[in-house]
């Protein structure tokens, strides 16, 4: 995409505006279930500003437009936005509101409410704009070629998989409602309500889909496309009614006067709007499906065990292949994550990466969520360092994890392997944690930057986020990060943790498992229950990048039994090369 | 008091209840202030209850009684009421509004407005009783002999003591106020802004005082006995005006139609509806005091450095003495600190004790806040651990600090020792972490935790607070504990860090130093500030409970260090026994 285009896009939306009688248009990068991931229709950040990461914000005004990203995305954003249309702001450092209080104080802001939770929108209005809510949307108007709405097959999450028939989920949630009904505008609620996929997202096996889930269990389920259901109705039953998307709406409007459960923060205004207008009342409640869908029950703790050790497999295979092939120096970064992508597809059941995967040698690693496409591609070189973070899409779970490796054929730098180490063994002290219950993600955020500080190193994203079960890579509603809500960890969740350091325009580290919450073995002199950590990804650490000498005992001891269990657990299903390979690698520090 | 009388006085206030048509009345810890230190007159809770705690609050209906205390007072509470008139709950598990939810929804509850914030009462509200102001309330009304409010003498703090003068703090302050006028309700607020000191407090030399602060660097202070301000006049200067508390009111309807921030958190209800019924402008903000206070300058720094090692002088020489006694099985709870301050009267400057020391032998020490009087005195026997948590008021600054020890002759058990040990670990890794601007209290909490944690142990209590200068021994708004509010922590605050362990009914552990937050020096590989901890505090821990295999070699050789520190500075002052003493203590572990 060339400049002049770009700049075609804005000029039309700022045609749009005008006509609109705004002064500014707010361009989410979420679409109209507020999550993290869109198809190609709802990329409107993208369209507008050529910035692809998966969190941002743009406000458009007259004679400037600025990007709010994150410290994931700084450098991406900067590569990918023009700096004469564009200026960019840090989301938490200088959050939009805040610049809007600044900057655009008495101005008529235009915003698609079915884009924004009011929450947000009330941060705004807080800040002294006015806010004019335009559906449809001047930018949609300005897209000609915006992408049609996906629409994949449905299938069944059999409930070998889910652990759970869909009939008893209605059931147990209806029971604790407290309420009439509820909205779930989540896309991810609803397939884990009904034990629904899809593949309307590039790497979350779901369909976009809203529901309102009523206190007698029954369910009505409103998609683009409804007549996808039909192959599902058998799994669905008759509790379950499919609509188009659009008449979603008249099914609000039809609650009134009933007791409707929303979660603002999870809901489009418009929505709300609806309810309001239409005399439902409102009962403020989190998304009631959050939290069970969170803790993963026993089946699909088991299916996340043996998730992983599938994922490892093709993991393994593509770092022996790695370890052989890049002293040569004729890999590129996006020929090595075709390789890894190749080896997970020998996988049984594999069903799609989970997120497109990572791959960046040396400076471009720095770029915290740098994907190598074509145009940025480069050439993995001899002595670099080369971080790859991938997971798969699997029915039994979704895996995601990172490795750092050394790609010789020379020794690595001691400063570099002294900082590799200090990573791992914020990694390695996060993994060993035992906790109270009622700890939540922001209190054990500085466990795993601790031996970072110790050396006046940080690094500018959370140290680790929930997974899904077969669903999104990111899940909510706990997070290891000082910025996230202190919601209490609890058993059966499936965490990251995945510290790491950046060294823009050198080279960036992160090492990443994910944890599975359980509850702690009782020692002798507790007094009440704990909770732990049981690593569920399977993967050396490089040898190269790591400084033995730097590591106490204890943590060279851990470090000894995860590989000698990840030699144990994966070894068998490697060829002799991968095993031989492994083998060396994971021989006692 | 026995339990007929308590009785008495439920029975006293539950007739006020029903004259006024309520059907219960909210007592809370907190005076007009809302702060957590009250004068006799104050004591309301107590006499109702029984209760002496520092934080807690109860609820009277007509035929049952609750009282909330924390983790700290459990124990205590349920020694000091009568489980036939009173329910005792945990303030955090099962807090008042969510008990009122359930219990009490629907009943007109009465309080008086000026003894709770409007967000306090909020959360009542929300819980579905139907609050009733009463002022003047029924439990005064019935409390016939209750003290006359404190009038103790006013006087100035010097600017040698307080580092700037108190017209450059009102003018600072003026200058950044964003309104015509700010309330303080805060009396250390009051104090700080004024640098102005008294007595009305047993052990905050603070005189209990409103204060309205113009945007013209001007003053109103309003106080009980407001002759008592004739005193410091020229130190006041002619920006401040003096008058009774009687007057408050009228003065904050004379701000009909201006800009009055006020800091709802920490102001009482009646205050602000009185602002709003005159029509004054609420412009919500936090009590502009609050951070300047917090933050020391460099003379309050160097005065807390001072103030720690004069008081340490009195500690040491105390220890000193306790370990050549305690064998002999003489000594009573009271009685040791009693010794303790009489050291401390011989200190130069000492103005009183910073809080009522807590002096526990054996099982007395696990209940967290406990307090020796002469109806719980027990002889401090030979062989048990002793816990005496106390400090000091001194011009120069305010000081805290706790140790524990063993009474000997024998040897302490091996459990206890290791139990001992890892409290001095994680109070060790606080004092010795760096952490970059922006880190909060509940972001490190952990950190003073995992040694415990890592055995199966906890404490039912925050791991630090704030400290002021020659002010409250307990001081906002920084908090090390999970359910604080996420401030950052910045240069020039000083916070406790006393972590400790509990068994009840056989002893309690807890090792506290002040550290003094400072830039960190910057390491070469450093890209942004970070911040790092100053020990202030100086005495030596005890080796008889110290197991120093338990340490890694870094906690060691930090300990050693500190142990030489301890013995340099404060080592010169002592007669020979102490400093023998303390030599055979500081020797390297």
């Amino acid at each position: 995409m060339c400049e002049a285009q770009m700049n075609d896009r804005l000029a039309a939306l700022r045609a749009g505006m005008a006509a609109a009688g705004v002064d500014g248009f707010l361009v989410p990068r979420s679409d109209e279930h507020l999550g993290e991931y869109v198809p190609a229709s709802g990329e409107r950040l993208r369209w507008i500003s050529g910035f692809t990461g998966s969190a941002g914000i743009a406000l458009v005004l007259r004679d400037r437009a600025v990007l709010w990203t994150d410290g994931r995305y700084t450098t991406q954003a900067r590569q990918q936005t023009d700096p004469a249309a564009w200026e960019l702001r840090h989301l938490a450092d200088d959050p939009p509101a805040a610049w809007m209080a600044l900057h655009a104080k008495g101005l008529r802001i235009g915003h698609d409410p079915w884009l924004h939770a009011e929450p947000a929108l009330a941060r705004f209005t807080e800040a002294g704009v006015t806010l004019v809510p335009l559906h449809p949307n001047p930018l949609d108007a300005a897209w000609a070629d915006r992408p049609a709405p996906p629409e994949a097959p449905l299938r069944a999450h059999g409930v070998e998989f889910a652990g759970e028939a869909a009939l008893d989920k209605r059931a147990r949630l209806a029971r604790e409602l407290g309420a009439d009904a509820v909205l779930l505008a989540d896309a991810h609620s609803v397939a884990w309500l009904l034990n629904l996929r899809g593949a309307d997202l590039a790497n979350t096996p779901l369909a976009l889909a809203f529901a309102i889930l009523h206190a007698d269990a029954s369910v009505q389920l409103f998609l683009h496309a409804p007549h996808r259901a039909a192959a599902v109705a058998a799994h669905l039953g008759n509790g379950v009614s499919v609509a188009g998307r659009e008449v979603l709406p008249d099914a609000l409007r039809a609650l009134a006067g009933r007791r409707v459960r929303v979660d603002a923060e999870a809901t489009p205004a418009a929505l709300l709007a609806t309810l309001r207008e239409a005399g439902a009342e409102l009962i403020p409640g989190e998304d009631p499906v959050r939290l069970p869908r969170a803790c993963k029950n026993a089946t699909e703790q088991q299916g996340a065990r043996e998730a992983q050790r599938k994922d490892a497999v093709a993991l393994v295979r593509f770092l022996a292949w790695f370890a052989a092939e890049a002293p040569k120096g004729a890999l590129s970064e996006v020929a090595a994550a075709a390789r890894l992508l190749e080896f997970r597809r020998e996988v049984p059941g594999f069903a799609g990466e989970s997120f497109p995967a990572i791959s960046g040698a040396g400076e471009d690693a720095a770029v915290i969520h740098y994907r190598a496409t074509a145009a940025t591609d480069r050439a993995i070189r001899p002595d670099e360092c080369f971080l790859l973070d991938s997971g798969g899409q699997y029915p039994e779970g979704t895996t995601d994890v990172t490795r750092t490796v050394w790609t010789g054929p020379g020794p690595a730098p001691a400063e570099l392997r002294a900082r590799f180490t200090a990573v791992l063994r914020g990694h390695v002290a996060l993994a060993t944690l035992r906790f109270p219950e009622g700890v939540a993600g922001p209190h054990l955020d500085a466990i795993a930057r601790r031996p970072l500080w110790d050396m006046g190193l940080d690094y500018d994203h959370g140290t680790g986020h929930g997974i899904g079960s077969f669903l999104s890579v990111h899940e909510g509603p706990v997070s290891i990060s000082r910025a996230a809500k202190p919601v209490p960890i609890r058993a059966g969740m499936i965490l990251s943790d995945e510290p790491g350091f950046y060294l823009p325009g050198q080279y960036g580290i992160r090492i990443e498992n994910l944890l599975l919450v359980g509850e702690a073995p009782r020692l002798p002199d507790q007094a009440r229950p704990f909770l732990c950590f049981e690593t569920l990804t399977l993967a050396p650490y490089s040898r190269a990048l790591l400084d033995a000498a730097l590591l106490t005992p204890a943590e060279r001891a851990w470090v000894d039994a995860y590989h000698a269990r990840v030699l144990a657990e994966v070894g068998p299903a490697l060829d002799p090369a991968a095993r031989a390979w492994l083998e060396a690698e994971t021989r006692p520090l």
